[in-house]
């Protein structure tokens, strides 16, 4: 006879490291307030969906607001479930003793406008059709996010933020609120981003918009009332994306020319390794993410440019911000480049504003924003510590 | 009343440039032995079809032999009517007085087996059923296209080639012969190639292969019994190549982030410059291409590895050639990179092979080796003219 199991212990251990914020749940802030866009529309009344992370303080000035990339959304610590084994999208900086430190800061992380993971976006019910967006939800901008994120700081009594922080298109949401509204953020976290994108960044979000858009059953954006969804399109475009993200030698290191058969088949199923991990990138996002969402952020990607209001001048658009920079980039970044942060922190200091300035050699590429570099999250760390947690301080 | 037109010369005069090889007309070339291929399937019999230029001298020596890249063709040099306004795809490098100097050159060039402008392949008829080939079509390999261009140099007379030249996937046909035939090239000519492709390049070709592969209209293959053709699918793999072709400075010269229109429209048409000259080289792509042949030339690209059956050992691959070697990358070239080709000229050294090298400073990327940049076509003229034509010279 086998012996018996273990008795189950009496008082029950976290399942998760002792630097992560542990359980969390997501929140809803419903607003009615119409909420003009730049486009020329408006939405009468739309809901946002956030995580907090840490404790505000009394005086409420040690809030962090984090803000997300193409793919991103609200989740960017801890777990939903006892079982995940996956945590938030920026777990490796948020948490106690790590970088955004939660003993320190409340950290807010909401999922943007036009999003597919529970704020307002094209999978929401139109109130006008009572049937989903779908693309009739408006094309959002960097500008329109930033305003609708000025919302729900003001409503949950947040007058500055001692930081707002993103990475990627994450990053060009905190260069819109330290250009727009730099007396709201004490410490601006720029990170793996560019002021505007090139004509080659554009072609490739060209490249995966039409690949959503051309095929059949995207149905000009109204797949659900088909009850289909532009899998392959959406595939597709996260495939391409990939590719954008890691740097050439991360995927000679990763993959090489590993063939999944140790030898040529001589046709078009899988091959070489590279091709297993694209196609399995492509099918798991199309799981979980919506094509319309997915045309609208490159949208306000290819759309952002804040120097152009200032006759394309970038240190003029900085030139009255008075917010402290962090511009953090990767050396292995190929999508949006160390040249292209070099691009930001001249034009700060054209206009001699405080700017702390790294670029970390890195391995993985303009994914690197995500993961636990450690010159990085020193360099987030040692930033951070210096950040004082009294308005005006 | 307005004065006469002047009289018709009595005399016509060339529509052409007088250092253009004029009017050319393809031939054609059946071949009925059996070809064996790397794959192990086997062409019972076989049309190739090329043109030439200039004239084979009496002792068959001055012979050049042009391999073509992904969407090439035999047409290389001259026009096929008078009207024509584009030439064939490296006129810059052939005619009178031009690097291929047809004065003293005979210059030979096919459209590779497998392809789509009239030499054998998946559109042809396939005489054991009577309809077109299509997917069942062998993928061909660089090895193969060798092999059937042997074939083809023999029937020509053609014991040895003084050049066998060409850029990108022509340039890897190029170290084939300089590697398993090398008694037939006095001179390997390899421009903007790379010895294999790096896993980035494979994960490109694999996102415009499932571009393609997953159009409804592709119908495994069988589009044509269909009646139809996988327009978007063809026209996604030719974009994203373009994309790749390009430098990302010369898409920014080109096109920076001009707007058509003028002003950002909040819509999924065309809005950037780029993304009008993307959707235009895929939409014209799809009149002139054949999907089943894009398939097979990427596979082609994918499985390039001469140094594989030497360990892994490039200058191995090369240790017994008998070629001497002119290797030419673009310093612009991000698809394949100056490294790449410097490993050729590495391992060319390392066995003591005669190499030449020139990496050239440019601008267009890719596409340069197809340009009129005039060091590259300096550095091509003063090489072939060092070129003896007479064997053994």
């Amino acid at each position: 006879m086998p012996p018996l199991d273990p008795p189950e212990p009496l008082t029950q251990t976290s399942p998760f490291p002792s630097d992560s914020v542990g359980l969390v749940a997501p929140q809803r802030m419903a607003f009615d307030i119409p909420l003009e866009l730049e486009g020329g529309k408006r939405l009468d009344a739309y809901e946002l969906v956030y995580e907090t992370y840490g404790t505000l303080n009394a005086d409420r000035s040690n809030a962090i607001l984090v803000c997300h990339a193409l793919s991103g959304d609200h989740h960017a610590a801890g777990y939903h479930r006892p079982e995940d084994r996956k945590p938030g999208w920026w777990d490796v900086c948020i948490g106690p003793g790590k970088p955004f430190d939660t003993r320190k800061f409340f950290v807010v992380s909401l999922n943007n406008l036009g999003g597919c993971k529970g704020s307002t976006g094209p999978t929401s019910t139109n109130p006008a059709t009572g049937k989903a967006y779908g693309p009739d939800f408006p094309i959002m901008t960097v500008g329109d996010w930033v305003n609708s994120q000025r919302r729900l700081g003001e409503r949950l009594g947040i007058r500055q933020w001692a930081a707002v922080a993103g990475g990627s298109l994450g990053g060009m949401q905190v260069m819109q609120w330290s250009i727009h509204h730099s007396e709201c953020v004490r410490h601006a976290l720029v990170i793996a981003a560019t002021p505007k994108l090139s004509a080659q960044n554009i072609a490739f979000n060209e490249v995966a918009r039409q690949a959503i858009l051309s095929d059949p059953d995207f149905h000009d954006g109204r797949y659900d009332e088909y009850g289909v969804v532009p899998r392959r399109g959406l595939m597709l475009a996260r495939m391409l994306g990939h590719i954008t993200y890691l740097s050439e030698d991360a995927m000679r290191e990763r993959f090489g020319r590993e063939l999944r058969e140790g030898r040529i088949q001589f046709g078009f199923d899988v091959e070489f390794q590279v091709e297993s991990y694209l196609r399995y990138q492509g099918t798991s996002f199309v799981d979980r993410f919506d094509a319309n969402t997915y045309l609208l952020m490159t949208k306000a990607l290819d759309y952002f440019d804040p120097a152009q209001e200032f006759g394309g001048n970038l240190p003029q658009a900085f030139a009255t911000s008075q917010s402290q920079f962090l511009v953090v980039s990767f050396t292995s970044d190929w999508r949006f480049s160390s040249a292209r942060s070099r691009e930001i922190v001249n034009a700060l200091m054209e206009v001699r504003k405080p700017v702390c300035y790294a670029d970390i050699r890195s391995t993985q590429g303009h994914d690197d924003f995500l993961m636990p570099n450690p010159h990085y999250l020193h360099v987030l760390q040692a930033y951070m510590q210096r950040v004082a947690v009294e308005i005006g301080a």
